[in-house]
């Protein structure tokens, strides 16, 4: 990204693509970095298969974000930051562990229905016998094919520009031994400056942002929220409370500082 | 576009930034002008407020599409022409015209329930008491937010960098009387050579393309498609047996063409 952003300094905009690569972790870190330039970021990445595509059932695409930041007038930027899947196999974990059933449309099984056993998914996404549904969901009808679409633009910029591996070459498996995942990935910078003065820009943006939320609710709802402001809201929270954290997972972690000899870490935690 | 072409020949990228336009036609006709240089083509652009965010029930963005042209080395380019709500003002016409209801979740009415009959929805749209959906439906069970997310991208991208209109301004309409639309849009355009040799560019995006399409298909389906494949579909058929034309669609149509005094121009029409 830090290339990216030199590029669009001096031209205007700027595109890297990354081979060979692995998780590259949250991938909305790296448009805050053009944010905080006065710059709009823009990044995808490949990942291991996990969607269908519409009318199929193979995990095909990875979960492939396509993720856009820009800055406002506001305390926070605009940063929108998700999969091109309904969801990722995170939150079936997170449905698993409270024993939930997953709401329908999340899960596709062999037979082309909705799986929402979560623990089954869980088993069956790594079988092969599930797969995550695109953004938009099973079949046509809610425009399922609309996300795999998307899905298929990140996988392409991930892996087209730079010859990179691309679907079932970022299974982690070879000859039935792990081998790591060479992922590819994507960053776009854009210099608002070359447009206008970033200052109108980020008017302009939080203007629209703020028509956004005062807009008319749903009976029931009383807010509504901009890509960025629930994460901006719990970045708050947790800088002055600190990060909720259980106390089983905090038994678990102390069990693994000990195995790996760095029980001193333990004194930056409390119960 | 061919500005932003020009661009991308000399910096391997370029994009502008357009406003007080007004509808640009089909989105997808941008991208296939850069895919004929051997380039990516991106655009986007506002349109009327139709799109409730999540939670909300007014009507605020555009349809809003998001959308993306890349070569291949098939008989076809990939190309990703589609709106980011679930359906857009004209497939409702249709389903109107045809007496059908709507699947559920496409609109939202003033409740926050998903309304159904085709004929009240239209009139519902232009009152206001009714709103079409962002990709991913209503509420957030099924990601509704990731499409109100991309929907809101393309407001911004289409407005901020050309402190254009944006949302209520183009409602068309001011103090009662009719006026036109002063819709922006945005053209980014992606030099591949810049990259890699496009011909391993197209090569690649064509293998992505080919093996989702063989992919293993739900029960009943015997076909997956790429986007931009049945379009080529429909292009080629046509070429060949030319456009269908209802015979009523016909009489009106010549009812015009004698208003304006064009009737020489019906000689181009068969019944």
């Amino acid at each position: 990204m830090n290339v990216a952003i030199e590029k669009a300094k001096q031209f205007g905009m700027g595109m890297v693509a990354v081979r060979n690569s692995t998780h590259y972790g949250f991938a909305g870190y790296y448009p805050l970095m053009a944010v905080r330039e006065n710059m709009i970021g823009i990044t995808g990445t490949n990942a291991r298969p996990s969607i269908a595509p519409t009318f199929g059932v193979e995990n095909m695409l990875g979960t492939n974000p396509l993720t856009f930041g820009m800055p406002t007038d506001e305390e926070f930027p605009f940063l929108l930051d998700c999969a091109t899947s309904i969801t990722q196999r995170g939150k079936v974990e997170l449905y698993a562990r409270e024993g939930k059933e997953l709401p329908k449309g999340w899960v596709i099984d062999e037979n082309g229905e909705s799986e929402t056993d979560s623990a089954e998914v869980l088993k069956d996404l790594i079988s092969g016998k599930a797969a995550l549904t695109p953004l938009g969901g099973i079949g046509e009808e809610t425009a399922g094919y609309k996300g795999y679409g998307y899905a298929t633009v990140v996988e392409i910029l991930s892996a087209a520009l730079q010859q990179g591996a691309f679907m079932k070459m970022l299974l982690g498996v070879k000859d039935g031994k792990k081998i790591p995942y060479p992922i590819g990935h994507f960053f776009i910078v854009i210099d608002i400056s070359t447009f206008t003065d970033p200052a109108d820009f980020k008017k302009t943006t939080g203007d629209i942002l703020r028509e956004l939320r005062v807009s008319k609710k749903m009976p029931g709802q009383d807010r509504i929220y901009t890509a960025g402001e629930k994460e901006h809201y719990t970045w708050m929270e947790r800088k002055i409370k600190g990060m909720p954290f259980s106390v089983e997972l905090l038994k678990e972690f102390r069990g693994l500082c000990n195995e790996y000899g760095i029980s001193d870490f333990l004194t930056h935690f409390e119960e």
